[in-house]
């Protein structure tokens, strides 16, 4: 906390103190999403490499100083991030580019990323003397954030869309969470929250809404960052719905650049699905944001109207990166050969980063000789039905072994 | 594989040459378990409590020293071990004893201590030059040796009973294994596995036969001492099918009693199943152990002939812990309980420990004044359908604010 200087509205620019209790710009409303500023000046002369080197913090919590959270209650939380990052062994080879780097964030305590924002949720929750936090999900969010307040013994309730996968579904409920099932779509579960949240005064972990959580999330970045010795890829690839995510990502890059950590931001790939793609469409036709359908079997990702589409369109755009789309085919068949190739498991929304990466190296824009990070964003486990599609059914029932040699030979 | 002596028979204590290529004792027969043992003293010159303060591999290999495999190929493995040790936040008072610690093993990279085995496996492989590895297994040892076998790229058979849960057989599939589901129970999956791989020749995964996946298992022992500062707990607690798990804590315990980096084994409770309990029955009855039903929803300890029995009944009996049953009611309570008091999410197999706590402590086997750390082998995403189960039906739908209002008030 010591290093935060102030808000400033990522809309109008007007600058808030830190010590105001504010989600939005007050200004703006709920469209003025919040940036928070640091002193990096101040930060320059403690975040060296050498303090890395030896901090054996291995959590998200080591970056805490570049975080808008007192560090009071840190201790308690759930281990949250420093997630393997896997050179791929089989897979770079097979698509044929210089290097391809795998964060496997599904090994979150939670399996997801959003673990990342959850734990500073709660923390800020605990700061905010609030004993009740709130959020609309489409399962990721609320599941870790679920799971991260039970932790800290503080109470959850969650508002979800009829379509949330049942494993997602499932850690709500084993969490304890109070689960309002929304009949609609993820706008009409998102509104509900924000008017019960203004009801009854909980603490809001909306993410979009939330400037501290983009402040979380942004830790995947400063590990991608570390874990390849401060040699940030060419490309860093992510899967985009609400905004948040890839907001963080670049923040966490912005950020490193601004301490002297790295000497330039990645080209940020913002992988979106071909039935659910509001920021490709934006993108491609150099229009504003218009609402789209909700039409992918990658829930995590399929928000029709995003809510956080200035950091978003930042990323993009202050990374000289990109968007794409990908259908859900594509993303069965990455989750096939990912899992095939490197044994890692995803999500369908956990692995369209990948299969925009495929995509953008067909079509050129990443070429052979760049390196890239993808970020697998959540465990295939919390959607098994998707993962037995994408397997297809390969399962033999042999009953002795006469008939496994036939089937075997 | 410096330190390896040689292996020793645990039925007739024959010793053989660690260069010979052998799974069981010549002598024996399949029931001629072996010991790997090792030299001590060597080891005592290098595994020091300064060693582990300067080492950086934060992955189960930072135990290589103690260990029966070769060095070369463990960079390319997936990130195996140091899952969180959590100190309990809520649970320790509500059963009231002095300290409890939570290993949550569900953050491995295909979520189970099985990749502990796994990962041992695919390097042992590699050793043997063999191309295939095959196994039979209720779930988890299969689908983390096919994930670790999919990252090495080494081709896997897997066979599995029918009652295998989904999320497992997801991990299966997505994975790339090639799966036998066998009509029958987990016997004769075991006996059809030892057939194809006498048959064919492949490298055998069983963690009974293969003394080698044990050095793998107690791995997760000599981490919850290191976590601990190598203070150990007064009790650990862990779930019991086959038997290579508790064998596997027990000699984890043991190797470094004898390197002198603690100067106790602690207590081990073994945790059976009601409805499965060889263990628990030979051990009360002070009978050899019989076949029994297979009668339980955790399917990852559901096993009738227990594999291991040598190594199981003695990490019991030379800890001086003892052996205890859970109902499968008491098993969905601890996965219930666990989820909203600490936000870890257990598998039925994986909270029985747990489970087994509570009773001890009820039944004043575990005294309030002791300490414990319990080992929670698998993540609830496995087994979603039995997580609704302990959840009950607790959705609520409610499409608006009135409704929510009078529901939450």
């Amino acid at each position: 906390m010591k290093f935060v200087k102030n808000y400033r509205c990522t809309l109008c620019g007007r600058e808030y103190s830190k010590d105001e209790k504010i989600y939005t710009c007050p200004e703006c409303g709920e469209k003025g999403i919040l940036d928070v500023e640091y002193d990096y000046e101040g930060l320059k002369k403690i975040l060296t490499k050498s303090y890395f080197e030896h901090n054996r913090d291995y959590t998200m919590w080591r970056y805490k100083d570049v975080m808008s959270i007192r560090e009071e209650d840190i201790d308690k939380t759930l281990k949250v991030g420093w997630t393997p990052l896997y050179r791929s062994n089989n897979l770079e080879e097979k698509i044929g580019i210089k290097e391809l780097y795998i964060k496997d964030e599904g090994l979150n305590p939670t399996a997801s990323l959003k673990d990342r924002a959850s734990a500073v949720a709660v923390i800020k929750a605990l700061e905010n003397n609030a004993d009740t936090i709130a959020c609309s999900s489409t399962g990721n969010a609320a599941s870790s954030l679920a799971g991260n307040a039970a932790r800290l013994g503080l109470s959850t309730v969650i508002f979800v869309p009829e379509r949330a996968p049942q494993g997602k579904l499932a850690q709500l409920l084993i969490y304890g969470a109070k689960v309002i099932s929304v009949k609609g779509d993820y706008r009409e579960t998102f509104n509900l929250s924000k008017e019960a949240i203004d009801h009854w005064g909980w603490y809001n972990r909306n993410a979009a809404i939330n400037p501290h959580l983009v402040e979380g999330k942004k830790t995947v970045a400063i590990e991608i960052a570390e874990q390849l010795g401060w040699q940030v890829p060419d490309w860093v690839a992510v899967s985009v719905g609400d905004g948040c995510t890839i907001g963080g990502v670049y923040r966490g890059f912005y950020d490193l650049l601004n301490i002297g950590l790295i000497n330039r931001i990645p080209k940020i790939l913002g992988v979106q699905a071909k039935g659910c793609c509001p920021f490709y469409t934006a993108y491609t036709e150099n229009e504003p944001l218009k609402p789209t359908d909700e039409n992918t079997i990658a829930d995590s990702i399929s928000v029709g109207i995003p809510r956080n589409p200035v950091k978003a369109m930042r990323a993009v755009e202050d990374s000289k990166g990109t968007w794409i789309t990908v259908s859900d085919e594509a993303i069965l068949e990455a989750m096939k050969t990912l899992g095939s190739s490197e044994g890692i498991f995803g999500e369908p929304a956990g692995v369209a980063g990948l299969a925009g990466v495929f995509k953008a190296v067909k079509e050129g824009i990443i070429t052979k000789d760049e390196t890239v990070s993808v970020i697998i964003t959540g465990n295939g486990l919390k959607d098994v039905k998707n993962a037995l599609k994408a397997a297809g059914d390969k399962i033999e029932c042999k009953p002795d072994i006469e008939q496994l040699k036939r089937y075997l030979t």
